[in-house]
Parts: C-alpha cells; structure tokens; sequence
C-alpha cells in the first residue's frame, strides 16, 4: 500500500459511523476522501464542511456512479449495516480497483468473513474491522459528537490479508485517535461482543421497557441514565446484530438471568452477609478491568 | 430559620457525600461547618484543606463530644448509612439544639422517616432527603470529584415540618447547585429509587457477576463501561439499602425479567419486525424522558 497521502480514500454510507471516519482520516492528509451516499442532501452537506472532497449519489440511478467511483479508490470504508453491506459486495465486487484494501466497521463479523471469503476477488485485500465507538444519535449530523478518542477497535484479519496491509490500517486506526487495537477471530469477536455490546442493549432496552412513566428521571442519579441511555437506539440496525448473532446473545441473556437470579435469591431470602460478600467481590473484579 | 450567614452547620459522617455537601456548603458561607467523624485522619484532612472549619471525634471515647457538637448547630446533615443514622438518632435525640433543622441523605426513605416520627423531640424539625448524587469511588478523599451541578434531590417532607423550613432546605439545596427538587411521600420515593438506582445496580453487579475475564473490556465500546460503572458498589451500604427495600425491589427486579424475557423471546423465535417495533418504541421513550 502507498502512503497514505497518496491515496484515495472511499467511504460508503455516510452515516455516523461514515462521517466519523471520514472527519478522522482528513488530519492523515489521503489525496483524496470520497464519498458514496444514497441521500444527496448528506452529500452536499458534507462537501460543503468539507468532510469530503467529491460524493457520489447511490441509489436507483446511481450504479455508473458506484462503479466509477469504487474504481478511484486505493481504500475503502464500508460503513454500512450488515445486510447491506453484504448486498453492497455481492453487487459491486467487480467494480473496485485492482490492488485495493477494504475494510467494514460491522458490529459483527462472522457473517461479513463468510461473505468475504466466499466473494472476494483474488487481487482485492479486506480486513473485517470493528470500531468500537458511536452514539445513541444516529446520522451524519451527529458525526462530529463522535469521538474515536482513546476508544477500542477491533481487527479480525483473514489468512490471506497481507501483513503489510494490516500494518497500514492499524497505524491508520491509531492516526484516527483510537487507542486499543485487538486482532482476534470472528468467532471470538462475535462471542466477546455478544456480552459486552449486544447484551448491555438488550438489558437497556429491557429496563425502558418496563417504565412507561417519562417524568421517572426526576428520581435519576446518574445509573438509570448510565444505564438507559443506549435504549434510544438504531431499531433496523440492532434488530439485525440481534438476530444475526442470536445463538451467542441467547447464551449470555441466559447466563446474565442466572446471576440476576442468584442475587435476587439472596435479597429475597434476606441473606445479608452472603449478598454483601458477592458485591463485594463484583466490586473487585470490576475495578481491575480496565477501562 | 436564620439566615444561612448565621448558622452553624454540622454534618455527621465525612464520607464522599458528607464531605461533598461541606464543599457545596462553604460558597454559601454559613458562620460555621462543624464536621462529626469517626476517623481521625479524615477530621485532620477536612480541617486542613479548609473544608470544615472545625471536627469533633465520634466513637468509643466521644460521646462528650457528640452531644457538645450537635448542641452547637442549627442546621445538621446526617450523612450515614441508613441502619447507622436510625441508631444515631434513637442515642442522641436529647443532644440536638433546641428549633435545629435536621436532614439526612439516605437512599431509602420508609424507614427513616418512620424512625423519625418515632423518636423526634417536638422542639426539632427533621426533613428527610435524598440527593441524587455520588460516585462508585467512596470516601472522604473523593468528595471533591462528586458534582452536585443540575443532579435530582428528593425530599420526602413530614406533614409536621415547618414550611419555612423547609423553603429555607429547598433554597440551600438549590444553592449547592442542585437542579430538579422533588417533594413525595417516603413510600412513593422507595417505589421509584427500587428501579432508577437499586435495580440498575442490581442489573450491574449480575453483569459482572456473570463474566470473570478481566481483558473483556478491549471489546468495550462504551454501553459495557457505562453500564457497570456502578457495579464498584459500596457493598456493605447496597446491600443495607437492597433488603430494607426487598418488596419493591424485587418487585421491580421481576417487571425487568419480564421484559427480558419478552425481548429474548422475539429474539429466539426470529421475530424481526415485531422485535425492530419493540426496540423502536423503547427509544422513543427513552427519547421523550428527560436527562
């Protein structure tokens, strides 16, 4: 891969995510920062900030434009829900650039690498990726309330990506602000996510859920709105991450009644000293984790 | 009441809160805060920085102190586990000064009040209060990291308490930076903090209870640290406030399974449609709550 400020840049969906990236690589200087976007609205909004240097309408009318400017660019950022972006390669492998490098930013990925190994073109690089940040406020508009400062990210390579490619994108990932970057299997990756993603949404979901009453955050300190915030989510979106990963998530929904389960026998069988304990051992395993 | 200028306050117990509310104090520039502490070195900090202007030593040796203390404020701020502030009052009741205005910042209210209105001198007004505040890092030294600024307090006044009295708490707290006072009855408080505060701590000690991996957190994005945050509980007082709230609390605990239960049954039985309807409501609700 050339450098960086000899590339160009293409970033498909400019949504949160899209937009986020894009305002992130513009301070590494690549040649160019495209876009592709099936709202024209978003795309003249972001060649006016400047976000990007030249967007591309997708859509009905749009496969010219797809095609050609898949065909400009040495890297590219699906940042597209994963349905989509597995119709978007179906669709369009043919059209990127010979000797290229792709990447996604799906929140799971053992049905992206299935789909990349099963479509991939032999002179095309895809390293799968999850960048692990975002915000309850979905949408362009809200990409630069989206800091990638310090946060995760997660890679998980495939045999054939070439290391010299993976070099690149981790030190690009690090030039975007992130801090921590894991390299792991899909399967991991989805098993690990499963817990600490898709499970805290089902449980901030499960609490909203249960509490019709809007005025109940006059009795908030801090943990209700911790806890609930991530309830005012992408519905299509985690629907899909949801059921795409339903084996895992079920496992730990039922692993995470079990716990429930056990302190709610200790508060209800009034076992002071064995209830402190384990909170007191929760506390301890929580304050070593980082982060 | 007289003016705030002209009280001595004392607050008994410099933990996170008492400490905290002793620095939210001094901008208003009471005549004097009296601190009463356990801990010796506590006392000697808070003298030093200047957060108290005098301590008094409770404890096996303190009794003469205690009463000579309370004796000399006009305003007092029992800032004590909830078990621990119901032994205080039922020991030193004859202690207190004659027309002092007394409050506490317990996080359950039922018991308190009905200590309260067992054991009160008529020559005493005792409101009760919760301030919404706090911080998974306890003690003393902490205090200054706990920001009142906008956060909820409850009071739960008792039929008895003076109205100017209580306009003159409401003004203070308002003055310590508060935002939204709440006036309730102790049992409607109870119903509501058994699910914005005590089960959302509930749901984050099961949360770690259920995973022992310490790197878990590089496949955090945000929604995982914000949601067990709380779980580095002060175990010792969560489980005080847990059982002495054990029927709404576990009322609570099982609506949150319900809720559960209804989302991993739509997630189990491939439900798209009336999953992505559920979670669309549930983030319109959470949309149209405040903070």
């Amino acid at each position: 891969m050339k450098p960086i400020e000899d590339c160009t840049v293409g970033i498909v969906g400019l949504g949160l995510m899209g937009g986020a990236m894009a305002l992130a690589l513009r301070p590494l200087k690549p040649a160019k920062i495209l876009a592709l976007e099936t709202d024209r609205l978003t795309l003249d909004a972001a060649k006016a900030d400047g976000v990007i240097d030249d967007g591309w309408l997708a859509g009905e009318d749009g496969d010219e434009q797809t095609a050609v400017m898949l065909n400009r660019c040495d890297l590219v950022f699906l940042c597209l829900n994963p349905a989509t972006l597995i119709r978007f390669m179906g669709r369009w492998m043919g059209a990127f650039r010979s000797g290229s490098l792709i990447t996604d930013i799906a929140g799971i990925k053992g049905n992206i690498v299935a789909a990349v190994e099963r479509t991939l073109r032999p002179d095309l690089d895809f390293i799968p990726g999850h960048p692990m940040a975002g915000s309850e406020k979905g949408g362009f508009a809200q990409a630069k309330r989206c800091s990638f400062q310090g946060k995760n990210y997660i890679l998980t390579p495939l045999k054939r990506n070439k290391r010299e490619n993976l070099d690149f994108l981790k030190a690009l990932i690090h030039g975007m602000g992130f801090g921590r970057i894991t390299e792991t299997t899909a399967e991991e990756h989805d098993r690990k996510i499963a817990f600490t993603s898709q499970l805290c949404h089902v449980i901030a979901a499960a609490l909203i859920d249960c509490e019709a009453d809007r005025e109940i955050t006059r009795f908030g300190g801090g943990s209700f709105e911790d806890l609930t915030r991530i309830a005012m989510l992408n519905a299509p979106m985690w629907t899909e991450l949801f059921l795409e990963n339903k084996t895992e998530l079920l496992r730990r929904i039922e692993q995470f009644e079990g716990s429930l389960d056990a302190l709610k026998t200790l508060i209800a069988g009034d076992q002071g000293e064995a209830l402190e304990q384990r909170l007191a051992t929760v506390r301890d395993r929580r304050a070593a984790m980082n982060g």
